[in-house]
C-alpha cells in the first residue's frame, strides 16, 4: 500500500507517536513565519524560553497585518519584532515588503518541508508542496526553539482534478467550488490533497489560492504535488535549488475523495456570510456593487492582477464603484509596475493600496451602510469587513475586475473579447533588499520595546483550584466574544492587560472589572465553548484576569489547547443539567486538584455557595497534565531546559 | 501709481467696500473648492440655504482626508458627498483621483479667478496666478449659492526672488526661509505676491509648493504672476484655453518687501515643532531618522517625486527607515507607474500610500515612540503625525530621499553625482475619468444619507439672552481645544451631535453634558479665545449644546466669525478685570439684548448670581449685527430669498 504525500512529508519529519489516524503525533517544523497581530506575542514568548537563537531551517517575521499605523503602537511593534528578531537569529520582512503568504511561497518555501505559521491561512504553502499549517503564537514560539508540534493523525482527502479550466474561470472557482462540496466545516482533521491531470494547468500561485482559501474548509492543510510546474516557478524566482519533486504513490489510499471537473467549472461567487454558500456568477448577477476589493492573500499573485490589469486596460471603473487594489508583495507591485500594467489599473480608476492584508482583515476600506462590497478575499463573515450591515461577496479576479466596470456582478465569460492569457514570467524580480538578515552578532543588538509592549501572563505552578463564578454565558462562544479584534484593539496584541479589560464584554461588559476585584475565578461556559479563530489571546486575557478554570458543556478544539498552554483547567460537566444549578458569584473548589490532575479523567468541583458536587471531566493527553501542572507550556519548557 | 496682482484680480471681483487696507470688502468668488472632513457639512449648508445649483463658474469636491475608512462613516459621507455635488451642480472628484490642491492646480486653476476652498491650503492656487483663499465651510457653502464673500482688504508682502537655485535645493527651501524671515504670524492679514528674476526658472508645481505653505505663515494667502511658464504648464496640461497672463504693474506699491537670493540658499529644515523653527540641514544633520514620508499638497507633484525616483534608483532605503510615498494626484501615479519611475521607487524599498492626504493629517503612519519622522509636508505640530513624543522635521523632497538612504538627516548637496534636473512634461496624462461632471437631470438624482450624517444645528432668532456661566477656560484656547480633530473623531465630521460630546473635553471633560442638564448657557474665556485652524465645528458643536454667547477678554479673528456665522455673540469684557469676578455656574442675564445688538457697540451683562453688571463689546459690522439677530448666516441667507 502507498502512501499520500501527505503521510510521506509526515513520515519524514515525524518525532513521537504512529501515525495512526486520530492519534496525537510529533513532527519536526523546519520553517516558521509570523504576522505581526500575533507575532509580537510569539517572540515575547519566544524571549521568555530563554533561546539564544531560532533552531529552523528559516524562520521569518512579516509585518503585514497593522500597515495603517494610526498610533504609535503599530509602529512600536514593528520596531520590536525587527530588533527582536534581528538578534535571535530570525529573518525579518518590512511593512511593504508584502503578505506573508504571498511573499512566503515566492521567496522562501521549499517543496516538502513543514511550516508551521502563526496565522490561519499559513497552508498556502502548500501550494508549492510544503505541509504548512497555522498555529498559536506559542506553538510557533516553541517551533522556533527547535521544539515538537503535535497534530493529530489527519485524514487524507483526495481532490482529483480532470479537464482544464477554460477563459474566465479561475483557481478561486475551483476553491469555491471545493467549499460548495465540502461545507466549512468539512475539512475538520483533515488535510486536502489535490492530485489528477488537472494540476498541471496549474501555475504556483493558482495552487497556493487554492491552499490559502482550504483554511476556510476547517482543513488542517491542503497540499499540491511539486511537480515540472513547482520547478519552473522556483528557477523564474532564481531558487532553482529548493527544488524536490514529490507526488503520493500510485496506490496511495485516502479517506475520501471528490472529483471535480475544470471543462465544466463556471464562474462562482460565495454569498453573504459564509465562504460555503456558494452559487454560480450567471445565478446571482446583475446585483449593485459599491465596491471591489482585489489582492489578498488568496488573490494578490502576480498572475491575478495581470489578468485584471488586461480586463481593466482602456476602460473606466463605473461611477459608482470605488475599486481598491492590494497588490499581494513588492514582487507583484515591481513587475507590475515595471510593465506598465499598473499604469493601466491607475489609469482606469484603481485605488492602489499598500502590499497588506488590508481590507480583508477590516484594516480600512469599510464598506458604506448596507453596501455590497465584491472581494477576492477568502472570509465574507458578517462585520468582518468593518461595517455589520454591508454584504460581502467573494469572487475571482476576473468576476471581481468586470464587475468593477459594469457596477452589477458580472460574469467574466461576458467578456469573450479579451485574452486572459497570462504567461507565467521566465524570471520573477527577486530582490529581497526589504528582508533584513539576522544579525551576526546577535550579543550587540538591543531589542527595542515601545510602551505598548507589556510583559504577557505566566501561570503557577497547580497547587488548588478555587474561586468565584465570575461569568455564565451560553453556547457557541466564539473567540470575538472572548477576545474581541477589530481596528481599534489589533494594535494592542502586544498588550495583554489592556486586553484584557476587554475580554468577555460582547456578553457581559463588567467582567473584567468583576474579574480584578476578586482576585480571579472561574468561568462557566455551554457547548462549543471557544469556536472560530486560532487566537491565544483568547486564553492570555483571561489568564491575566486570574482565570483558574473554564467549566464547560463542551469546548472547541484549538481554544481548549490554548488554554491547555496557558495552564487553564479546561473542565466539562458529566451531567450537562449540572450547568443550570450554577449562578454568577457562586464559590467553586475543584477538590485534591493537583493529584487528580496528574492521573484522573474524572474530577469533583464542590459549589459551596449551593452545597452541590459536580462530576467533570478533563480530557487532555499525558503531555498536557504535565502542562498543566506546571502552569502551562512556557513553564514546561523552561523545566524542560 | 501702478497696482499689485493681489489689488487687480481683487477689483476686478470687487462687490462691496472699498479698496482700503485694513476695510471690509466683499468679493465675487469664481471658483470653489472642498475636501471631506469640511465637505460634508458645507453641502449639508448648501442644502439648507435651498439653491438648486451652484452658481459658480467652476465648483469641486474632493475626497482626500477620510481615505483609511476604518468605519461605514466614511464611506457613507463620500457617498452623501457625490450625490449631493451631483444634484447641485458641483464636480466630484472621486478618492483615489488626489489631493484636492494638486488636483485643482493640475485640471481645473484658472489664472485671474478667485477660488474660495475650504481647507486652510487653499492658497495652493497661488502657484498658477488665482487669488485663493481658504474659509470655514458655510462660508464655502454661500459663495458656491452665487453669495460674496467678505475679508479685510490684505496688506500686500513683495517677495523678490533673485538669482537661481544650485542643484539639491527647490522650492520647499525657499517657503522655509520665507517662514525663517517672517515668522509663523507674519503673513496675517497679508497676501504674499512673488516676482523677480527667480520667479522665471520655477516651474507652476514648485511655485505651489511655495503657495502651499504660505499658510503656515498666516496669511490671507500668497500668489505668483501668471506667465510663460503658466502657460506652458496650462498647455501640457491641456488647457491652454484657460491661460490668461497676470503681472503686477512696474510701478506697483507693497507696504513690505523681502529678497531672497536663491544663488544663496541651502537645503533647509524646520525642526520641531513649528514651521518656522528653520535651520540648516548642514547645521541640523545626522539626526538618527526612523521614518521618512514624501507627498502632501505640498510636496506631491510629478517633479517632486521623479526627484525622488532619481535619488532612490538602483539603492535601497536604510534598514532602519519606514520610507513611505504618497503621489499627489491620479495624473503623478498614472505617469510614474507609466514612465518606469514607480518602479525604482518601490524597488529600492518604499511604501507607495494612496494619492491622498495621509500622515500629513495625522491619517495613517503614526511614527514609533520618541520616533524621528522626516517630512516633506507643511506643518510639524506635536502631536499632528499621530505621536505625542515623536519629532517631524519638514524638509523637501531631495533631503527626504537622501536621508531615507543613510538613515539620518543628509543635505542633498552631499549627492553631487546624480543629475537632479528634471523635464516639465511636454504633455501631462489627462484623464479625468475619476471626476464625475454633475448631473444634467438633477431632479433625478436621489442624495443618500448613511445613518452617520445627521442634521446640522440652527440657530433662532435672538430674542433674550441669559443662561449659566458652563466654563471657564483659560487664555490661548485652541480651536483643537474647542472640537478635538484626531483620527477618531475626524469621521465624524458630518456628525456634530457626536462631535458635540467631545466639545471642550481636554479643558473640562464634563462640560459636555453639564451643557445638556443645563439646557446650554454662556462660556467664559481669556485672551486670544478660538485661536488656530478655521473649523467651523469649532462653532456648531457649541451651539449643539446650547451656548448663547462667548464672553472673553479677546477673540482669534476667524473663529469669532464662525461663532457670527452660528449666531453665538461674541462679546468681550471692556475690564479684563471683571473675568476673575465669574465663577462656573453662575447665572448671567445679557440685559436689553435685542435692542442692544441693533445697534450698540455696549452691551451689559448682569451677572444675578454675584449681583454684578460687568460693561462688555460687540465689535462686529452691521451685516454681522444682521446675522446675530436672525440667528446666523444661513438664517439671513433664507431670509433674502
Amino acid at each position: 500500500m502507498g502512501f499520500t504525500l501527505t503521510e510521506k512529508v509526515l513520515k519524514a519529519h515525524l518525532v513521537e507517536g504512529e501515525m495512526v489516524k486520530g492519534q496525537e503525533i510529533g513532527i519536526r517544523i523546519d520553517q516558521t513565519l509570523t504576522q505581526d497581530s500575533t507575532g509580537t506575542m510569539a517572540y515575547l514568548q519566544f524571549e521568555a524560553m530563554g533561546i539564544d537563537q531560532a533552531k529552523t531551517k528559516r524562520s521569518v517575521a512579516y509585518i503585514d497585518h497593522n500597515m495603517l499605523q494610526q498610533g504609535f503602537e503599530n509602529a512600536d511593534d514593528h520596531k520590536y519584532i525587527q530588533t527582536v528578531t534581528h538578534k535571535h537569529g530570525i529573518y525579518f520582512s518590512k511593512p511593504g515588503n508584502g503578505i506573508c503568504h504571498q511573499v512566503h511561497v515566492e521567496r522562501f518555501g521549499v517543496p516538502g518541508q513543514t511550516l508551521l505559521g502563526s496565522d490561519s491561512h499559513t497552508p498556502t504553502g502548500g501550494g508549492i508542496g510544503m505541509i504548512a499549517i497555522g498555529a498559536g503564537g506559542l506553538d510557533v514560539a516553541v517551533a522556533m526553539g527547535g521544539g515538537t508540534y503535535y497534530i493529530t493523525m489527519p485524514k487524507v482527502v483526495n481532490v482529483e482534478l480532470i479537464g482544464k479550466l477554460k477563459s474566465g474561470v479561475s483557481a478561486k472557482d475551483i476553491i469555491l467550488e471545493v467549499l460548495r462540496n465540502l461545507s466549512v466545516k468539512g475539512g475538520v482533521g483533515k488535510v486536502i490533497e489535490y492530485t489528477g491531470e488537472g494540476v498541471k494547468s496549474l501555475s504556483v500561485p493558482e495552487r497556493a489560492t487554492i491552499t490559502n482559501m482550504g483554511a476556510e474548509l476547517g482543513a488542517t492543510t491542503s497540499v499540491f504535488p511539486s511537480d515540472e510546474v513547482t520547478h519552473a516557478f522556483l528557477k523564474a524566482q532564481s531558487r532553482e535549488a529548493d527544488f524536490t519533486p514529490l507526488t503520493a504513490d500510485q496506490d496511495a489510499v485516502y479517506d475520501e475523495k471528490l472529483t471535480i471537473n475544470l471543462d465544466e467549472l463556471e464562474p462562482l461567487v460565495a454569498l453573504p456570510h459564509s465562504p460555503d454558500n456558494v452559487k454560480t456568477v450567471s445565478e446571482a448577477a446583475g446585483v449593485k456593487v459599491d465596491q471591489v476589493a482585489i489582492g489578498s492573500c488568496t488573490n494578490g499573485s502576480y498572475l491575478d492582477l495581470m489578468k485584471v490589469a488586461k480586463i481593466l486596460k482602456g476602460k473606466t471603473v463605473h461611477k459608482d464603484v470605488s475599486l481598491v487594489i492590494a497588490p499581494g508583495s513588492k514582487q507583484v507591485l515591481t513587475m507590475l509596475a515595471a510593465n506598465g500594467a499598473l499604469a493601466d489599473l491607475v489609469a482606469a480608476g484603481a485605488r492602489i493600496l499598500e502590499s497588506g492584508c488590508g481590507p480583508c482583515i477590516g484594516m480600512g476600506q469599510a464598506p458604506a451602510t448596507d453596501a455590497i462590497s465584491l472581494r477576492t478575499f477568502n472570509r465574507n463573515f458578517k462585520g468582518r469587513c468593518g461595517t455589520t450591515s454591508a454584504g460581502v461577496y467573494l469572487v475571482s479576479p476576473e468576476t471581481a475586475a468586470v464587475s468593477a466596470l459594469t457596477g452589477v456582478l458580472t460574469s467574466p465569460l461576458t467578456i469573450e473579447d479579451i485574452d486572459l492569457t497570462i504567461e507565467m514570467p521566465e524570471t520573477f524580480v527577486a530582490n529581497d533588499n526589504m528582508v533584513i538578515p539576522p544579525s551576526t552578532s546577535p550579543n550587540e543588538v538591543e531589542v527595542v520595546r515601545g510602551p505598548n509592549i507589556k510583559p504577557f501572563p505566566l501561570n503557577k505552578v497547580l497547587e488548588t483550584c478555587s474561586g468565584k463564578v465570575l461569568i455564565k454565558v451560553e453556547d457557541n462562544i466564539t473567540t470575538d466574544h472572548i477576545m474581541p479584534s477589530n481596528a481599534s484593539l489589533l494594535p494592542f496584541r502586544s498588550n495583554v492587560p489592556y486586553l484584557a479589560k476587554f475580554c468577555l464584554t460582547p456578553c457581559d461588559e463588567s467582567f473584567p472589572e468583576r474579574a480584578v476585584e476578586n482576585g480571579g475565578g472561574i468561568i462557566v461556559g455551554g457547548d462549543n465553548y471557544g469556536q472560530g479563530s486560532s487566537r491565544e489571546h483568547a486564553a492570555l486575557a483571561p489568564l491575566q484576569l486570574g482565570i483558574r478554570a473554564v467549566l464547560t458543556k463542551s469546548f472547541a478544539r484549538i481554544h481548549k489547547a490554548n488554554l491547555i498552554n496557558s495552564g487553564i483547567l479546561p473542565l466539562v460537566f458529566v451531567n450537562p443539567e449540572d450547568y443550570h444549578t450554577i449562578d454568577v458569584m457562586d464559590e467553586l473548589d475543584i477538590l485534591d486538584v493537583k493529584a487528580k490532575v496528574e492521573t484522573e479523567d474524572y474530577l469533583t468541583v464542590r459549589n459551596t455557595t449551593k452545597g452541590l458536587d459536580y462530576n467533570v471531566k478533563l480530557e487532555v493527553s499525558d503531555r498536557e497534565r504535565q502542562m498543566l501542572l506546571l502552569g502551562g507550556k512556557i513553564n514546561m519548557i523552561k523545566e524542560a531546559q
